[in-house]
């Protein structure tokens, strides 16, 4: 059927099977298509097309709440809610978002973007129901990867306490039904023995069944169960136990046991689990025989041969460049240890894991416990290196003061996918780090100028033994510069003078550099004399090179991509008012006090006023006495 | 025995068991009689006299690593360890810390203060020894209550994938014995059937007889079973499930039983999780028949009687003055649903729930889950109230940041425990809030003069229907003024002039506006003109004021309980310099960039320059040519 013409679910009601197989397939060509040329989240969304064509289907939304976890799998919602007509914009400035949005469809009532939120919004769309006494189901869509994230346990415990109505989707996907029919098998033993799953049981038996190559793959299963929390999660015991009443495993691509299941769960009282087993990249075979998440989410690629459409770069990504060269030097240094929580190949840290297996660890999504084990491993003076995203970093705000600044213990974050990440918007921008990492003592925080600096400071970083240290850097590559085979150590607390001058001096630091040297070479042309300043050590501030700015009554303009409240600008003028300088001139360009959503960090960039041309309206603002000069 | 002689544990090594109950006794007594005049933690102590008694003869600190979780359970830790001639101190300014402290002592190798980090901490210190390839036991000691919050379960999760060799000992103090044998009797069962529990089958069925009222009390137990999650957690099943060994549940009080149990995990190969049963005031009777927790952290009491020392005051506790200003709010507004995060009794919320059982929720130890699932609430137009302590609001930093100011939802934080808290210290300063609150788009952040000021700031938040709003508050009581009949409504953003004044101007909230009025009347007799302003608007800002002020040219101090570091002074000198008011003067008085240790408010606000001499200097300091008026 022709997907643009869908305004919203209700045509769905009068669709037979065979019909909905059809829009499968309509809906499966036209995410690979489209996808193709805008990337995004394909393989999830292949896998998520038959479960989300019944929820909608059998429920009615917005009545009823789809809350969608992480929000990267709403694809075919927002192709059913009326939306396919803008997937050429998909994660595009201005255009749709890649998670679920307010603002875009009544049908999307939670929004996501960060893991394992939903269940807890769910308990409160359902206690808010239940106050009104209003009649509606809820349906938070969870998968297997965050359902072991520590809030969504949390918000399991109260729901199961509570004892809400509500029904809770377990979209197994990472469970990809051959090599894991072994923890399936022990979850039906479980299942039959318990005795009072009668119901499901048949079901059970049927689809073990259907499931290829179950003698053969047990062997290997062992070794793919990884995650025992996640097996027990997913057997009937755990969630019966907190008071649901589990159903399940059902096949999710198959929309008879899907109904048949969805009905069964309408009627029953209190909270249940349903427990769907769905396959990532359904569908798409490239995708589909992915098996280490390289078409989760993707850039653009060739249809019919797979093959990603790659931008030409001898610049080393900055998640490599981190990684690499801790890799380089916990080849002799013993205390390295790396920690990831979930993000081994976005953090780059294959080549760490296969060099040093018994010094790495992947905690899952469990940001909390990968900064706490870190400062468990920094008490007995070891160097963990915690590499995470500057966003999520933001759920383990407690551990960072708590226990490892607290303690003064020696942790390393590489804080990656700093300032605008661009395309993942609002919910992944990571903004907000230096005005959430500033404030707490003992903390050094500092900002690369380029990769060759970088190298320096990771390795500045590990040989730092006063505490914790953090260094962020952006997403994407570096600039393909020159690096040093040596690695130094720069000194704590000092600035590099890019380029002197009198009349102003710009303080910026990692990403906004260019731009900087951009303003001040064009003001250079009209007469002015502007200093750039390399200001790498976010905290502490350099001292020295502070008093000499003040001293010189030097007008300053600070640049951060970041947030300005709180943020480095900040520090700077604390700073001048703390020591006195109260006729200092600085004016600070940063993130405005609101979220800033998707498209290029260039456009985002423009779009908030850090430009050069900006850079150079607010120098000339803050000079502005000056006249050309000959 | 003489309890100051000891120096260290070793002595223990030689005792028999009965030296050892003889010892407990006088544990015991010391306890009461110190802590009788002191005040502290005396439930959890009393409960885990014989179980730290045992790890400290068994076991050899510090090689091997007791970590605490949550802290307050040290004291006993402490006497072994040669502390007990500090208890006169305890929780006073410079003396001993009511949680471990590294620079105590070589046996506190972990500090904690907030919950649930002690199994991370322990995993990175397992994690270490094996790299090292040492040898050592690490024995995280955990209590029922902290072992649901979320980062717990993450690393249960962690450690049960890692198989470290580890004894995790689950002191399940709230299983308070005689009202929960049917729980432990369901688990008996679990155990039983499961079949490969040999060794401890026997042992439990034999405690078990020991429990009294095994028939009787049953019927009663349901009631009690509240949180299904501990539980669960608490049975066999879940552990092992998760790859520990599952030992007990044994008696804590029984040395034959613990040091029995205690040689059977050092010769157990992986983790292991020793269940371990306490009861809370064990020997001392108006604690141990507490059933409201009264006696978890007490101030001074009488021995004979169990009567608490109590302070007369009149005025109303701000948590009570917040509770039932709200209650009384939901009276008229059925959109009000109060959360807490296990601190019913600390919040106040005991009235509000007994009024509107349908709209309290206690959420248990679970700061991430209360947030978000006030978000999911405020979805659907209820207007919820989390009421949760500063310190541990940082736990929810991301979900406040991601769910509920990012989705710009109605939530009402009433931020209780703001400012210094005193005797507890640095784990528990509530001086973070503003500066982590304040960068965050969409947060409105206010604090209150007085309790009237209070009741109607209250009403404000509730009658805000435009994102989320945050109220802090201190520790203690008001002041006992007098209180409005009519609740009002203050318009966002707006200061109040306490009194005016040519010369200078002080802004500042909340518990320091006493301290700015004394100093600037003390100012006035030295014919200084001092304005005043009540900026109980942390953000916005008042900015008609703010430009006045300004305009003006008047030298500003700003004052806040909070550290000052992106806090409520940054955010005025950010404003100045906005708004181009490059030559103003501004000074900032507030918490330095270092953790505060534990002492009386008073005691702590002298030692960080926050006094009226303080403010007197920093007023003539920036009001410099000021000459005495006639």
């Amino acid at each position: 059927m022709d997907l643009l013409s869908i305004k919203d679910p209700s045509f769905l009601k009068a669709m037979n099977n065979e019909e909905l197989k059809e829009l499968s397939a309509d809906i499966r060509k036209f995410l690979i298509e489209k996808l193709s040329i805008t990337g995004g989240h394909i393989g999830p969304n292949l896998g998520v097309v038959e479960l989300t064509i019944a929820l909608h289907k059998e429920f009615n939304s917005p009545q009823d709440k789809f809350l969608w976890d992480v929000g990267h799998q709403s694809y075919v919602h927002k192709i059913l809610t009326g939306r396919a007509s803008q997937f050429d914009t998909l994660k595009k400035y201005k255009g749709l978002c890649g998670f679920p949005k307010m603002n875009e469809s009544e049908h999307d009532v939670w929004e996501t973007g960060h893991s394992s939120t939903s269940l807890s919004g769910a308990m409160g769309m359902a206690a808010a129901r239940d106050v009104k006494k209003e009649k509606n189901y809820v349906l938070p869509i969870i998968g297997d990867g965050a359902l072991t994230g520590g809030m969504a346990l949390e918000a399991l415990n109260h729901i199961g306490h509570e004892k809400k109505d509500m029904i809770v989707i377990l979209n197994d996907n990472e469970m990809s039904i051959a090599p894991n029919v072994g923890a399936l098998h022990s979850v039906l033993g479980r299942l039959r023995t318990a005795g009072k799953y009668n119901w499901a049981k048949d079901e059970l038996e049927l689809l073990l069944k259907k499931i290829p190559a179950v003698g053969g793959k047990v062997a290997a299963t062992a070794e793919r169960i990884k995650d025992s929390l996640k097996y027990l999660l997913v057997s009937g015991v755990f969630f019966e136990e907190l008071g649901f009443t589990y159903l399940g495993p059902v096949d999710g691509h198959n929309f008879d046991e899907l109904f048949e299941n969805f009905r069964y769960a309408k009627k029953t009282k209190g909270p249940v689990l349903l427990h769907v087993i769905t396959k990532k990249g359904k569908g798409y075979s490239p995708a589909e025989s992915d098996t280490i998440g390289n078409w989760h989410g993707t850039g653009p690629y060739k249809i019919e041969t797979g093959d990603f459409v790659k931008t030409v770069t001898t610049a080393p990504a900055w998640s490599s460049l981190v990684s690499e060269t801790v890799r380089k030097l916990a080849r002799t240094d013993e205390r390295i240890v790396a920690i990831t929580p979930a993000m081994p190949v976005g953090s780059k840290l294959e080549g760490f894991a296969s060099e040093f297996p018994e010094r790495m660890y992947d905690v899952g999504i469990a940001e909390q416990h990968a900064a706490t084990f870190a400062a468990g491993l920094a008490t007995q003076k070891m160097k963990p290196f915690l590499a995470i995203y500057s966003t999520f970093l933001q759920r383990a705000y407690d551990q960072v003061v708590h226990d490892i600044c607290r303690q003064n213990l020696n942790v390393f974050f590489g804080i990656d996918r700093a300032g605008l990440v661009g395309a993942d918007g609002e919910t992944h921008q990571g903004v907000f780090d230096i005005a959430f990492m500033r404030h707490i003592p003992n903390m050094v925080l500092m900002m690369p100028k380029d990769e060759n600096e970088g190298q320096h400071m990771v390795n500045t970083a590990i040989k730092y033994d006063d505490g914790p240290i953090a260094m962020r850097f952006p997403r994407g590559n570096g600039y393909g510069i020159p690096m040093d085979e040596q690695l130094k150590e720069i000194p704590i607390g000092t600035w590099d003078v890019l380029k002197e001058g009198r009349d102003a001096c710009i303080l910026t630091f990692g990403t906004t550099i260019p731009m900087a040297m951009d303003a001040a070479e064009f003001l250079e042309k009209q007469g002015y004399s502007i200093k750039v300043v390399n200001a790498r050590f976010i905290k502490p501030l350099d001292n020295d090179m502070m008093h000499q700015l003040l001293e010189q009554k030097m007008p300053i303009l600070t640049i951060e991509e970041a947030v300005l409240q709180g943020g480095f600008g900040s520090a700077v003028i604390e700073f001048a008012h703390e020591h006195g300088y109260h006729g200092a001139i600085i004016d600070r360009m940063g993130i405005p006090d609101r979220f800033i959503e998707h498209g290029s960090v260039n456009q985002l960039l423009a779009e908030i006023g850090m430009t050069v041309e900006d850079t150079v309206r607010n120098i000339k603002r803050i000079t502005p006495k000056k006249q050309k000069r000959a």
